[in-house]
């Protein structure tokens, strides 16, 4: 369940978008009038308002707030008002071409279904004039390489059928990889790579019954080793996604210097879609509600943001 | 454009559910009535006629078919009756699970759009209960799996812009790889696998221009290597899919025993899309008429089937 809330009744996009642009006129930004109006509405609502805005102002809203806003605040406003698909898309393009952030390609080649996948791929062809894949293949090499081009290639199976002999016959094969310490073996990046979320569901259960640990855990006992963080990264987003984010919420803000950049990224990402589920797991998880963390580790309009995504 | 030919005025599903009855009706079948009907409606028709045929006979045409015919006939019949994406999704499973004949998973992974081969690998889901990627990656190892699962999973971009400086240097790396004799290096495996067929086209003409020969010569002039003729295969169905199949057709034709199911393939799943070029290059190129090839060739129904598709 979203975290967003929705006033109602909601004023129309007319009206937003002349409360917008009182907000943006003259000296200064009025930051709290924006955030009253575009973190308390849903995609459909923020489109409606940006083609009202620019139709009665003669203007390009993101161009604007882009002018007047500045710091996480602008990135995280940057990243909300787009529509879901196309903020994938956009996010994707930025983690390959300005922050090589390997984490991003693979929550949005791994949590998504095979249709919102496909949605994401479109909407990067038409923005981008390129594919997701040519992009990912072309920065990166070797195992990484192998490993994520295979993951945002992929167009799964999405039904809920499962084959438990060919789970278990996997779930060995990913064991002997793992002992063998050859994590980067093509078997693995065929069974990540192709298998239905079902089906992998199936095998990993397997490999937690027949060799008594959770494959993350197998994993997780690596010596560091990225390919190895990515396969955990891969498998928690293809199954446990709720889990998941909230490991990464709570790592992004309990390092010393607070990774606002993966903050944002995960809130604006889930306030509209999942964000309530894991809001609750992380409060369960780590004795502190979710609020109560961003706000110590974050300030000013950022914040105020931030908290209105969350819900408060 | 087709070789299909349909009458005018066409007959009503209805009346051609009723000839068809007529024809698999009783002691023995009347092949040159069915050949009437079938080979001359498209794929929207022949879906009308299936269905009022068990509408008005409460029975299953296909499988009527299938128990009254024989032989190639049989199998070309069974290939043509489909719609055109769920054929392809049919015959990649058969080319997996029966015949490995990887030449068809090239054609249908190189030769559609990125959006027919999207409703291709959907129409597999749906019968199969698999994705084409998983059920390719389990029939393969190598070499193979890597090019083929590349080649099946990739959503290239559509659009025609195309980068020459991209092309110029990724002809380098395909001539480098061509002259260590490296071929399954990652990075053709990467170029093929996700460039668009307007990029790809460009940097094949750069290898011409730059080095002298046409890449599938280059590739061509290889040991007799099953991975370099995977290769040329998918350059061919990328970038120049008529003379492909005009060399297929002639390779199929001109063996001592004719290799009837590439034959059938060929026709079949052509001849309601770009036949007539095809057959029209086939002439110039060999000096001979496709249907007098087919006619020499092949004998009985099939040959009347497979005439009555190509135009005859």
């Amino acid at each position: 369940m979203a975290t967003l809330t929705i006033p109602h009744p909601v004023p129309s996009a007319a009206e937003d978008a002349e409360h917008i642009r009182k907000a943006v006129q003259g000296w200064g930004t009025d930051e709290k009038a924006l955030i009253l109006v575009l973190a308390h509405r849903d995609a459909a609502q923020r489109k409606h308002i940006q083609l009202a805005y620019e139709e009665m102002y003669n203007e390009n809203l993101i161009k604007r707030l882009e002018s007047e806003l500045t710091g996480h605040f602008e990135r995280a406003v940057y990243r909300w008002i787009f529509d879901p698909i196309d903020r994938e898309a956009v996010m994707a393009y930025v983690a390959l071409k300005k922050t090589f952030n390997y984490q991003v390609i693979i929550e949005i080649a791994c949590v998504n279904s095979s249709k919102e996948l496909l949605a994401v791929k479109e909407a990067y062809h038409a923005r981008y004039k390129h594919s997701l894949e040519e992009d990912v293949a072309a920065h990166t090499v070797g195992d990484f390489r192998k490993l994520l081009v295979a993951l945002v290639s992929t167009y799964r199976y999405g039904g809920d059928e499962i084959d438990i002999s060919l789970a278990k016959s996997e779930a060995r094969i990913l064991q002997d990889v793992i002992n063998q310490k050859k994590l980067n073996h093509e078997e693995t990046i065929r069974i990540l790579g192709t298998r239905s979320k079902a089906q992998l569901n199936a095998t990993f259960n397997c490999y937690r019954e027949d060799y008594g640990t959770p494959i993350e855990e197998s994993l997780a006992g690596e010596a560091p080793n990225e390919f190895a963080s990515a396969l955990r990264m891969a498998i928690g987003c293809i199954v446990n996604p709720q889990p998941y984010f909230v490991e990464v919420l709570h790592d992004a803000l309990s390092k010393p210097d607070t990774d606002e950049d993966t903050l944002t990224r995960v809130i604006v990402m889930h306030a509209e879609k999942d964000l309530r589920g894991i809001k609750e797991m992380y409060q369960s998880r780590n004795n502190v509600p979710l609020e109560q963390a961003v706000r110590q580790k974050t300030s000013g309009d950022y914040k105020t943001f931030l908290l209105a995504l969350i819900g408060n």
